[in-house]
């Protein structure tokens, strides 16, 4: 048995877990005003008790904890350097909570366990390698390499969303211009619609929000779009197109044997990967004469960070 | 001692290797009329014995045997899959050396190899991670992860220089548009200093040449650049921008703790690393917050692949 930890914005996600998956759960809220990392992690740390007592289980019986965290992490010393989401500077979680457990522990970014968590039970199931997208408010990503987490050598990472694909493109929020998160996040296909809808209102899109512009989310654009309406195909269109010049990037680069979506986007599932496919198909380096690894989404949904995360330690 | 073999379009250089380098060498050329496949690897093997014999050593003396190709090689089974430099097709080059050597072998891709040579003595030694950017022809590359060469997971490789930085960009060997390769490679600087001055010819670059535009090769762009060739100063200027993006999206992505540049170009050295990197360190994710990659240019230069082969087998 294995315990993982999926600190998110808004709750802090507790699993013990087996290698089919999630066997019992604890769920506490993250924010309380003026609460300090410190006190978070002595309520984790708590509900890690609970979780384990109420299975009649101690932690020295289980083989491992692991922590996702948002942001910035330095696994090496177990302290979350940077994490936006949470507030976080600096926090040698791992050091904390071996106050509190005598067990082997490790910390991850959330989406590398995520993509951990894939491999171990969910859609990369039985992969030496994979790469996770996360389609949200930006692109995130995870990559596994012979069942490993891959971050990079230095601090920094691997921020595969930070591949410029359009030489002086759109502003990205990293400084540079045309990065891979300014085509392919459900933010850019949501502006890109509301933008478009605002120019046309005689649309599909238009009718279904009133013309409310804030309205306009990924779900009602692929709504529109698999109703026909001209200007969400066209959104859609253009989505399929940059994301499918990321996810070939990718491929050239790492030739994974599985790309994984995750985030609001893939909710559209067979819609969205049978066309994506279909492009990827015929970008990738060497066509037939190589292989191209599948397009698929995610199978784990939220509890993938919980699952990664429980196989961190000692793997 | 190790025996490495470098098998090129001209010529294969053989060398016995240690650690500090190429102690003993041999060449033999690569083409003869109607050789086949077969004939030109009994040659390397009698090449490879001669050097023994001259090194008064045996193979059973050494720990391991080489052999970097250029093109698509099945590392597993030891087989040449596709190289269109020395014409070959499914020649399973280990097998047949196994019947003349009982010694442990290794094949590898040359610009593989080459990366690997230079983390075992050249610009990246000691490193643990090091991506090889050589810059002629084309835009080859080789990827070090953990000290072992990284080619992806499934048949088709990892293949740097086809990365899309231009959506939509200039049309690509490979079928795709805007590849690093059709910016970044030394014909691409060429291309570009051709067309321009075709349509400019009052500039140093057409002087330099006497008009004649076939005469333009990386070397005199550089140098008429220096000599503050306007003209020059551009092509220069825009190819540097975009080597430097395919360089911030490499680091983006795979976070090493060296960038070597190899091929043509990377006589500029100094010249050019200075240029790239005071570029580059400027558009890497979390800028001073994460660690820039040292941009350097290659140290071993035609012998890295041979190195590298030798440093492949019982690795």
């Amino acid at each position: 048995m294995r315990i993982g930890v999926d600190i998110g914005g808004m709750s802090v996600k507790i699993g013990l877990v087996e290698r089919q998956g999630i066997v019992s759960r604890e769920v506490i809220k993250t924010d309380s005003d003026g609460q300090t990392p410190y006190e978070l992690i002595e309520k984790i740390a708590d509900a890690v008790e609970l979780l384990l007592h109420k299975n009649m289980l101690t932690a020295g019986a289980c083989d491992g904890l692991g922590i996702a965290c948002p942001g910035t992490v330095d696994a090496e010393s177990g302290t979350v350097t940077y994490s936006n989401n949470i507030g976080w500077e600096n926090v040698p979680i791992l050091g904390l909570l071996q106050q509190r457990f005598n067990i082997l522990m490790a910390l991850a970014n959330d989406a590398d366990a995520a993509a951990l968590g894939e491999v171990i039970c969910g859609a990369a199931k039985g992969k030496n390698s994979a790469v996770l997208l996360t389609l949200g408010t930006g692109v995130g990503g995870g990559v596994i390499l012979n069942k490993k987490i891959f971050s990079g050598f230095l601090r920094g990472g691997c921020e595969l969303g930070h591949m410029v694909i359009e030489r002086n493109g759109k502003e990205c929020t990293c400084g540079r211009k045309g990065c891979l998160e300014m085509y392919a996040s459900a933010t850019a296909l949501m502006n890109r619609a509301r933008e478009l809808t605002e120019k046309n209102p005689n649309t599909l899109l238009h009718k279904m929000t009133g013309g409310i512009l804030s309205d306009i989310d990924g779900k009602i654009i692929f709504e529109a779009a698999k109703k026909g309406d001209a200007l969400a195909n066209e959104v859609v269109d253009r989505y399929l197109e940059d994301l499918s010049i990321g996810i070939a990037n990718i491929i050239n680069i790492f030739r994974p044997e599985i790309i994984i979506l995750g985030g609001g986007v893939s909710a559209q599932k067979k819609y969205l990967t049978d066309q994506l496919q279909k492009r990827v198909d015929k970008m990738c380096f060497g066509g037939v004469h190589g292989e191209i690894p599948s397009i698929v989404t995610s199978v784990l949904g939220n509890d993938a960070g919980i699952i990664g995360a429980a196989y961190l330690a000692g793997m």
